[in-house]
Order: structure tokens, then sequence, then C-alpha cells
């Protein structure tokens, strides 16, 4: 193993939500703490995203499969490029990809494991159109040692905080408890801002709610409320993940069917949904074993006061809330940060995988090098 | 760069007819010749078989495909591991995996391409299971240097021949022309054994015509042949590349219905139309420029007497017709010894793909590579 050094990444990711592409140039320190030195959102280009979300329906041919692969890695490289352009070539690029499906489960077929986990965003593309060295596809050498393959940002809350809940609410939402007295894990709580975005878009025509603004004018339909916390994901013990195949267009729809009349109520009642169901779950399956202080969220939700509110006041008042740029970690660019801190790993061949996290059976160096 | 030494790699390889897994453990020495040390064919479980069939028909889900992926290197790595059993630990392995998709033609969405290929049999889980290294993907690179992906064996044939078409029959077929005086160059000539073999599998319920005893039984249909060698894919000029998704059930069951009555006449002008289409692709793009003296069959095509007489019939008689095994190379694990090499030549970032015969603007390392 060589030395490690400061290395300029760029972390590359696009989450369930699927609006844009995130590219965050990087430094990563040897002591594993990240900087972010820019960070930027890539748009998709709108055919493109309408074709993630067929993959998302499952309804498409191997051959869509083929093409948005190496299609989606054109817009990851461009993505890069922009941030080349201004800042030069990184020492490599650590990309995550676009999940299309994730399937954490023991199934087999003539004795052989069905367990497995899929990422689009072809790796070779980006480096070949960048001119740097790419790694990418960490989910997949977990899950071949056992685990879940998710979730993977752990590592990173274990090495940035301390004694704390940290909660990221994007597409889905996971939280990573960080303590002194238990090894580090994490799983995902269920529902982020899926339900959230899709309602907004079907009854506002708007890709989110913008600063919460919606649901804070409408109110809590605590029976509709009930019932979806009824949900069998929520009652599962972890380590567990989920995505968009499970809480799915058909699971909104379905949903749907018995929601208030009020469009306003519909988007109160899916915000206070995120933050009960996270609530639920620490207190389920953190609070009983670990002495927690404090609440520190990440991802988009944290910028939707409305959902903070609801955290709030569903927390116990003796833990603290914050967000993550209260540690000066960008709450938008906190992924990103993550995958560039796992390609830095991946580099240096570091074990960069959580056992306690992901239920693997032993630590590994994720990640696939595609050279330029 | 490290020094050339000689290194023991695992070959892995499943081709279009998918019949099984071509595993070879092999030693490439430093003057990138390869030799065969031992070499397996790993019969896929029979639901899995099926389920790649599946993938073949198009008619599958995203899920299927993220399954799938982990199955398929699930069986990659039980055959290196048979391997491994008897032999110990190769240096590392090297993958081709299995097609499913292959599409290298430049249209464009939203000005993304998606020019692209897909290859499965997840190489993480080949590592883990292993305990090797394991190099994979090598056709994406070359699509992104602007190639078709393929053909990849060019590479190996240029260090291994001298002089001469080399002519692989699998269930595609492809020829490498190495010449003194051109570049190399190749392309795939067209069908190779997939509609032979799948009209054995619907006449005769066999999977193959073993030893071409039916063909031999049966005459050419001259008017069937004529018309299905005007397919235009015979007519397009190199580079070019094609697979089950051009040459595909439709197409086939399609031609079928022009066929002659008996089915034995059926197998022998299949058998022939590739014979006739091999050679008329030499007559129109390799002939005209190149002094040809020899072709050198490999591939399972070589193990048919009927598939060779015809081939003799077709080719001018001052051209000699030979097999791999004439030059102490396997015909059935000629592919998995090419991979071997371009294994080999990823892991001492020697560039592996020949842009005359990809297509490609550049030579590039191909392969990603997996740590165990």
């Amino acid at each position: 193993m060589h030395e490690l050094e400061v290395k300029r990444v760029i972390g590359l990711m696009s989450g369930t939500s699927c609006d844009s592409i995130d590219a965050g140039l990087c430094e990563v320190y040897p002591d594993l703490s990240v900087k972010l030195i820019s960070g930027i959102n890539y748009k998709y280009p709108e055919h493109i995203r309408a074709k993630i979300f067929q993959l998302f329906s499952g309804n498409v041919s191997v051959k869509d499969i083929c093409q948005m692969n190496f299609a989606i890695g054109h817009c990851f490289a461009n993505a890069c490029n922009i941030l080349i352009g201004e800042f030069g070539k990184p020492d490599f690029i650590a990309s995550h990809g676009q999940t299309i499906y994730h399937y954490p489960f023991d199934e087999k077929i003539d004795n052989i494991g069905l367990k497995s986990t899929f990422q689009i965003g072809e790796s070779a593309v980006i480096a070949q159109e960048t001119g740097c060295n790419v790694y990418s596809n960490f989910r997949e050498a977990d899950i071949a040692a056992g685990g879940e393959g998710a979730p993977l940002v752990c590592f990173a809350d274990e090495k940035w905080f301390k004694n704390a809940l940290v909660q990221n609410i994007g597409g889905i939402s996971n939280v990573t408890v960080v303590s002194d007295d238990n090894p580090t894990f994490g799983f995902d709580t269920g529902l982020g801002n899926i339900m959230i975005d899709y309602c907004m878009n079907k009854f506002y025509n708007m890709p989110y709610d913008k600063d919460g603004e919606v649901a804070k004018s409408g109110n809590i339909c605590e029976s509709w409320l009930d019932a979806l916390c009824q949900d069998e994901y929520y009652f599962r013990t972890p380590p567990k993940s989920t995505g968009r195949e499970y809480f799915s267009v058909k699971y909104i729809e379905n949903a749907l069917k018995f929601a208030p009349k009020k469009t306003e109520d519909i988007i109160t009642t899916a915000t206070a949904l995120t933050a009960k169901t996270i609530v639920s779950a620490y207190e389920r399956f953190i609070f009983p074993d670990i002495n927690v202080k404090e609440v520190i969220v990440g991802g988009g939700g944290a910028y939707n006061p409305a959902l903070m509110n609801f955290l709030r006041m569903y927390l116990p008042k003796h833990i603290s809330l914050k967000t993550h740029e209260d540690y000066g970690i960008s709450n938008n660019f906190k992924e990103v940060m993550a995958f560039a801190l796992l390609g830095y790993c991946s580099y240096y061949g570091i074990p960069n995988n959580i056992p306690s996290c992901t239920g693997a059976s032993k630590r590994v160096v994720l990640g696939k090098l595609a050279n330029c």
C-alpha cells in the first residue's frame, strides 16, 4: 500500500429522486475527512430523465437498459467536465451511478443466489470522456460478501460524526447510528421525498414542495397517516434497505386511494409520514439500546422546514435536531463527498464497507476501477 | 509499468450459443503467447439457462436483469472454483461475461449517444467467491472510445497467427484478417451456429447437429439459400458487428416461413448459409485487397464436418483450410485463451483493443478491475 496523500476526487451521485446528477469536486485527506471544493447539480436532459423513470417502472427492454447505461454515463461525464473545465482534472473520479434496481433478499433459483443490485452510468464512458480513472459500482462487492449493499454512506458518517443519529432524507431516508458504545450501524428508515415529490408533481405540477410551503398550508390527516405507518417495511428489524422498487408508483397510487380530499392535506400528511416513520424507526430499533443526544439531518429533506418541524415535533424533547450544515458539511453534496471518500479508499485498498451496517460477512474493498 | 512476467490466468467466456460457460486456466507469457493448461465447459443450471434466453428475447423486467447479473456471476465463480480446486488459485481471472445486448450504432437522444453493449456475470461476485481479482467488461471502453466494442479477439489473433484469415464460428461468426501488408482488421461475418442450433432444437429436440450428421443427410435448397444471403447485414462494409438482437428468434422464424419442407434440408441449407456468407464476406471485403493463402477455423463450427465441407466447397481452391488445432490452439477454448490474454494486458496496462478492427479512435486499456 502507498502512503496516504491528499487526493482531489470528483464524487458523482444520482439518487432515487432522479432530478439531477450531483457532482462534487472534493479534497480527501489521509485522516479520511473530506472538503467540498465545488458542487453542481447537472440536470438530466428531458428525454433521458423520462427514460430513467421508465426503467423504474420496470416496463422496458434489455435494449433500453443497455442504451441508458451508456447514455447516463455520457451525462455523468458531462457533469464532470463542467467541474474539470473550471478546476482542472481530479486525481480520479468516484461514481455511485444511478440505481435502477436493488434486491437485497436471499432468494434462490437452481440453488443460485439472486440477491443483487443494479447501478447504471457506464464508468468506461466517464473515464474515456474525462480522461480520468473512475471507481464505480460500490454496492456489488458488499452484496457478494453477503451484505445488503446498503447503506454505504455509514462509512463516511463514522469518520465524520461522533455520537449522533446521522439522518439522510433523499428520495428514500436512511440513518446511520454513530456511537462510542456500539459498532456503527445504519438502515433505510423508509420514505424520504419520493411520495411528497410524486404528489407535488401530480397535484401541483411542481417537482417538489419548495420550502415546505404546501405542507405548511395543510393539516395532517391522522387516520391516513396511521394507516400508512402500518406498512410492514417499518416493522422489519435492521439491517434493511429499500428503494423505488418497493415504494413505487404503484405503492403511492394505492395509498392515494385512501387519501384526504384536499391536496394540501395530502402533501402535509406525506411530509408528516416521512418524519413520523423516521422517529418510529428510532423508537423501535435505536433508542432502546443506544443513548442518543443528537439527530443531524442531511439531504434535500433538510431544506424542507415543514419536514424539519414535524421531526422536531415527533422527536423526544431532550434530543437536539441539527443539519449537516451545522457541521460544515453540505446537505446537498454530502453523498458525493461520501462517495469521494469511498473512491479514495478503493484507490488505496482500504476496506470501505461496514459489515455492522450492511450485514456483510466481512470488510471488503468496494468499487471497480475503469482506466481512462 | 512492472516488468512482464508469466501469469496464470483463468479466462471465462459464455458465447451467444449460451450452452455453457467456457473456463480455461492459462499461462500467459511476456511475448503474449498463451498456453491452455486445462479447460472445462460448465453447464448453466436449467432454469438459469432458460432465464438467459428470456433475456435474449428482450421480454424481461429490470428485476430479472438485476438478479441474472448476480446469478450468472455465481455460475462463473462455480466454474472457476472447479479449476481452482484442481490447480490452485490463478494470479487473476479475466471474464468476458455473457452478452445480453450489443448496440453498436451511432444513434442519439437529447444529443446523448446510445451506442452501447451489455455483458452480465457480476465480477464482484466472481472475485468474492474465488478470492481472486477479476478483470471484466472489456467491450465498454472500446465503445466509449468510439469503437464497436467488437471484435476483441483480433488482438489475440494478431499475436498468435501470421498471414491468415482467422475464422471463429460460434453462435455468430467473426473473422480476423492478419496480414503482413495491412493493419489487422476483423468483423462479424454473420450467422454462425445460432440458426442451425435453433432449428436442431425445434425440429429434432437436440441442442446442435452433432458431427454435422443431419446436414450431411439433406440437400441445399438453393432458392432459400440465395434469399437468405440477401440480408442487408452481409452487404454492410466493415467494421461491423452483430448478435442475437439482430439474428434473433424472430429473424429465424421469419426465414423459416420460406423454408423447404424436409427438415434435413433446412439444416443442410442453414449450414451452407453460414459457410456461404463467410466466404461471401471474404470475396466482398478481403480478397480484393489482401492476398490470402490460409483460412484457420475455430469455435464450435470447426467440429462440424458438414460446415467445414461447405467452406471448402465455397472457398477458392488455392486457399488452404485449417483449424486452430493444427496450430496447437484449442478450437473450444480459443476465446477463453484470448480473454486470458486481454486480462493479462489489463493487468499490465497494455492497450488491448485494435482500432483497425473495432473502429475505435484510439488504443485503450480494456477491462475493469474488481478486487477480491
